[in-house]
């Protein structure tokens, strides 16, 4: 099938969305969590095909990603199950108003339509995305790469089926076959078939989207994020906070890549700070003054437009927050930033002044997720300002309509 | 000044907009509301020279558009004081979550930042659209038409001497002297400058924007609407409807392009119809059956895909609600549609499966507009689903953060 009879189907299954009542929907989503575990044999069988295929040819920390095992299935069952318990967020009266000539006006949540994601060789965002769309009540294209595409097929071959026995329309989850670099491309191109497509990977794939997209896109991910560790933070704190948001988990988009550090405390804190990203060893690139402080790495010209997903941190002493807040403004990629500080004012001015998704006061970066903001899932974190920003649950899958009923009014 | 040193400008101004107070934003706007009138004199000139400009090359509708006078320049001058009156979106806290970890999370509207509009030939829209950025935050960039210029030009003059004089950031309000198609594709492919893009104007240039942009863009304005005449309908009252959005002002996009007739009630209803509306007469094309019944002109291949705004209307005989809904599915912009029905099942269901911005029971369309839904004003009317979609107010000119408050949280 193309890739253009496949976004017909998905937008002939979301014209049926008014039809899934919350109880449909969550009986469905018990069997797609059953059919993965039923059909483990058959979705490891096709994983082990993607993976002899990505032998010798993807680094090992993809092969890792693109592994599934026994328990792994199990875990993206117990996804599924836990969006479940979600509530459905569709049909929610958000606004309700009578007005002075009778009409009465509902503003009525409702699914976004078509959701297209292009992602790359992660099996398990397959489920994910599959379940989070269907339980908003969208219909989804799932356009894997092209390293998981026997894994994926699998595991939407027993989605799929699922649907089909719970009596719902199976093209609500479809997978291209294709995944060449022009199906990614017809997605991108698919006016009036997605409603919103989302890009989850790395830069590259998002960049691509935002060039080259012209149906409503949302621009996911990149986190180039900050901690400013003004004169008056609390020392022992901000050594725990810097430690955690840079190391706990390097590779994931709100860990922090760059440390600014007030001038007045810079002598005495970026010593402790050396010391203490010592283990695991974190590598500190830089600027001039920091650089006169502690020595090691001087940061070069880009040092600080990098996200380096890595046990990197880019180091640079501000005069003071303003100048924290407009180095911020000049080098964020608008998804989190922290200013650690004692001072009321200055925490004041940091979240009213800086423009990113999530700005924390005296806390990690590493918060910004959809499961620790209380969502419950997580299909991504936007980073532009149109939509939905920071962590998107189901509400930001949705969109809203306005009912409007009368008994004969005329303007 | 090139555009690319404006979209740098409005960018820094944008940065500007957390040290903005409600009370400061009204006092500037009363500012530009005075101002305007205060340069009258100097805008009429302006205007003057555009319409000598564009006599013999503009149609006359168009002249009508562009052309100022003191009447209008004073219904300028009181939009921006309606907008005065409107509450400030900005600062409000959405949700509020303290989490188990003692992180309070404080979801908070903040301005979008800039917001790029590019419109056609009426200066009015140059003050408008200035006033609502403002109110909600944003610096705009007011990409107008070249037939326009000098007015728009004289209009912004006045804007900014205002904000200037209020002690605001001038270049919260910006209009390019270039008016070239390059200009507007500088807007489009602004990525990192511009926030929203809204083009407001005909199916041409919001088709440009859509195919175009690569700054997030809302789809606009155009409208085939729908009202479709149940069996059940009561048929004094569908004629005053059908005639009300037919005729009451068919040059925008509210207005009705399509009747679809149940089979059951099209020979009693259809010549009603046409009495009705012969005065103002209207051209009705008929598909077969309505042909048959009415005679007069047959519909073409693009009668039931086309926004006519004008004296014409489509008309199509359906076997059912069911057949409503999916030609609506097929042939509709996502704008407005009515059912006309007695019958509540067919109404709820109709409600339901119509996915488009403003869906009626018993009234006309004409009353998707941001004052008639009690917004106050309306930017424009979004038929995309991402964002924000009907009306456009101050909110829909707003997005959000999370500001995260703790003490020494990691994760």
């Amino acid at each position: 099938m193309t890739i253009q009879d496949i976004l017909i189907r998905a937008k002939a299954a979301s014209r049926e969305s008014a039809t899934l009542t919350t109880q449909l929907k969550n009986t469905a989503l018990n069997n797609m969590a059953a059919a993965l575990e039923e059909n483990a044999d058959e979705i490891l069988q096709a994983n082990a095909t993607d993976l002899a295929n990505a032998k010798g040819v993807l680094p090992d920390v993809m092969l890792d990603r693109l592994r599934l095992d026994e328990k792994r299935i199990r875990a993206m069952a117990q996804g599924i199950r836990d969006v479940v318990a979600l509530p459905d967020p569709v049909g929610t009266v958000l606004e309700s108003n009578r007005l002075p000539n009778g009409l009465t006006v509902q503003k009525t949540r409702v699914p976004l339509g078509v959701i297209g994601i292009i992602y790359e060789s992660r099996p398990n965002v397959t489920s994910d995305a599959a379940a989070l769309c269907f339980k908003s009540g969208n219909a989804c294209v799932l356009r894997g790469g092209k390293d998981a595409y026997f894994s994926s097929a699998a595991i939407v071959k027993a989605l799929r089926a699922a649907l089909k026995k719970t009596g719902v329309n199976e093209d609500f989850v479809n997978l291209p076959q294709d995944t060449s670099r022009e199906s990614a491309t017809a997605m991108m191109t698919a006016v009036g078939y997605i409603d919103a497509l989302i890009p989850r990977g790395g830069a590259g794939l998002i960049r691509s989207c935002v060039e080259n997209a012209k149906v409503p896109c949302i621009q996911t991910g990149t986190g180039i994020c900050h901690i400013f560790v003004d004169e008056t933070a609390d020392v022992e704190k901000a050594l725990t906070i810097v430690h955690n948001a840079k190391t706990s988990r390097p590779s994931v988009c709100n860990a922090a890549e760059v440390c600014l550090v007030h001038e007045k405390i810079a002598a005495a804190f970026l010593p402790k700070l050396k010391a203490k990203l010592s283990d695991p060893a974190v590598e500190l690139r830089c600027d001039e003054k920091a650089y006169e402080i502690i020595g090691g790495v001087q940061a070069g010209e880009n040092d600080f437009d990098t996200e380096f997903l890595d046990y990197i941190m880019a180091v640079k002493v501000v005069k003071d927050v303003d100048e924290a807040i407009a180095h911020i403004a000049a080098h964020s990629t608008g998804h989190s930033e922290s200013i650690l500080t004692e001072n009321e004012t200055n925490a004041d001015k940091f979240t009213r002044a800086v423009d990113s998704a999530a700005v924390y006061v005296n806390a990690s970066t590493r918060f910004t997720d959809g499961g620790e903001f209380g969502k419950g899932c997580e299909i991504g974190i936007s980073t532009q300002k149109l939509h939905a920003r920071g962590p998107m649950g189901l509400e930001e899958l949705t969109s809203y309509k306005y009912i409007v009923r009368g008994n004969g009014q005329i303007r």
